[in-house]
């Protein structure tokens, strides 16, 4: 069991609603998929000084999970809308970096399942 | 934005699976729902010195959650199941102690979703 947490331990975190958009093996690797993930929009500064403003652009996401083996079909999980840590220090994993953590649940008898919102929530929604 | 934060702070958050069981509107107030939540089995020490030893038991939760507004009938919620904050530690809400949090995406516009999971998937299982 893991021990308790404060409100604050769990506000830090940011789960969002991403899009899955491609899924490729990671070559060499059993479980490894890389994927790329639509998380909503984000606000970028551009410019320098004077020149300096804020911009809308969509947020793509590099993310690298063990999760093929669960799939037998890898390609099925394009489309698909579940969600992510979106806040999470960037790691690299088999020299890919990864830019977020998709989750899910799973057993230790091999059920797996992401987790889902209703099609009613647009993709870049944070959990609260 | 929330800050970029590490797989350790993410980790010590246990994320569950449970099943809303009862539903109750908390007097006086508009938002509150007290929610009765099978939260899956617990590992459990009881009895002392020689006698003690381990069982297993359900783990039953009260959990406060300001989610009423967004149901025309809070009954529907019963049955649902869907994910939660396990380890938070309790806090008092109008005099009522709340063992959890209830797991939501909602937009500025009023749209509302609870996180789910397949069906395949038992009560009391973790996110990882």
């Amino acid at each position: 069991m893991k021990k308790i947490i404060s409100i604050d331990d769990f506000i830090k975190i940011d789960l969002k609603l991403g899009q899955i958009l491609e899924v490729e093996k990671v070559p060499d690797t059993d479980k490894l998929l890389k994927l790329k993930v639509d998380m909503g929009m984000v606000l970028v500064t551009v410019g320098v000084g004077e020149e300096q403003k804020t911009e809308e652009k969509k947020d793509i996401r590099q993310i690298v999970s063990g999760i093929a083996l669960y799939f037998e079909d890898i390609q099925s999980l394009v489309g698909k809308r579940c969600m992510f840590v979106e806040n999470l220090e960037p790691r690299t994993i088999k020299g890919l970096e990864s830019q977020g953590m998709i989750l899910a649940v799973s057993t230790e008898d091999g059920k797996f399942s992401l987790l889902t919102a209703d099609d009613s929530i647009p993709v870049g929604t944070s959990a609260k």
